[in-house]
């Protein structure tokens, strides 16, 4: 927490209690979430390897976004600190790590910092090293989820959010009124439940669906191949499914 | 053919042409879509190693299913014939045969009768031999669909109906108003084109996404991870995915 005088405010609009929030992931995803949570009052730390490095970076984010150095002299509500600070300081993280980086970010928050935390992995394990269309670098026995939970089994790991972009995650009524659908799974059902309450009460999803344990993360990460090519085929990320029944 | 006298008739009610489909496969799956076309008016045949074995199997089917002796019986608008006269009969083919038998059964049709057909191919490869939930026994860099089409590289495959189970295949209406969304994808322009006519004025299907090649099946097909434990979740198959954009 470099970052002093911000002041979180008890939202009168929805009652709901601030919480510190730790985003591990500085890159898009990261961002929206982190502007989103600020925006509704909630004490916001970004995670990063070397808060000084990051913040010194001038050149472009991906897809023409802003520099981080300009994006985080516009968020000043938005605080930097390394990934073992944010962990050790948030009641909830948010893993917006790339999912090649996910294991090694959280080994850096360390275990003990991340100990009894509620984690939203909001990652998946999309490989680009044969290029385009990425594979998936675990899949179909196991999932980035079940690792990550394996790696730090006292972290709440909570899958979800993870099949949509960072746009529709945080802003689903953007998107037919927010009439689609969204998954969550986890083996902490309290941790859930959080993560539940997020997903409603602060992003504004409808309907979401609790599809058991951990390894239901297999499921929703072997989605992406097929998201992937919509996306191409739609020419927008403005898209989710909805679960009919 | 070892059924004549089947009339087919051109039905006044859609001014459809009836053709002549051959179904690989004679359990749940096939029997289904094989009543649905026979009921549109289509020749059917369904595809079998050893017809007489199979027109003498009186063991009940899955799930409570009636013998397949007692459905043939009882349907009698429906030929059964090899594997090899299926698929020389047929103009259009659908592969109702279990994933992990289908190369099998393809072999058995033979390449010289599967060339230039059109080939619905609606199979999982689901590999049950470690128990409940089956993992995929070809899945991220290639699928079942790709398989098929490379081994048998003049049939042309059209993956689809592989997201759904067989009542709602032949009858998406009975779910939501049929507001909900079917994909196709293969190599074969006009092969799609025959598919999603089949889909859309045969079964009823409003809502069909063509992905793109048959390398798209891996996103369909890994879909099912997730298929499964909703069925689990829901206790019914009667759900889809609507892709909302």
């Amino acid at each position: 927490m470099d970052r002093g005088g911000s002041t979180v405010y008890l939202l009168d609009t929805t009652q709901e209690v601030p919480m510190k929030f730790g985003i591990l992931g500085t890159g898009t995803v990261g961002r929206t979430i982190a502007r989103k949570l600020a925006s509704l009052g909630h004490e916001v730390t970004m995670g990063t390897r070397d808060p000084s490095a990051t913040k010194g970076r001038s050149e472009p984010g991906a897809w023409g976004a802003p520099s981080f150095a300009d994006w985080y002299a516009a968020n000043t509500d938005i605080h930097l600190a390394t990934f073992a600070d944010t962990a050790s300081g948030a009641e909830v993280l948010v893993n917006a790590s790339s999912g090649g980086a996910s294991l090694a970010v959280f080994e850096a928050a360390g275990a003990a910092n991340l100990a009894g935390k509620v984690v939203l992995d909001i990652a998946n394990p999309l490989d680009f090293s044969n290029g385009f269309p990425p594979s998936l670098s675990v899949s179909n026995t196991d999932s980035l989820g079940e690792q990550i939970q394996r790696a730090f089994p006292e972290a709440r790991i909570v899958k979800t959010l993870n099949t949509v972009n960072a746009d529709l995650m945080v802003n689903p009524a953007s998107l037919a009124d927010g009439d689609h659908t969204m998954f969550v799974c986890g083996n902490d059902a309290d941790a859930k439940g959080v993560a539940t309450r997020i997903l409603a009460e602060d992003f504004g999803w409808k309907d979401i669906v609790d599809l058991g344990d951990i390894t239901q993360a297999r499921g929703t990460e072997m989605y992406l191949p097929l998201w992937v090519r919509l996306y191409g085929k739609l020419g927008t990320a403005a898209f989710n499914l909805k679960l009919v029944r």
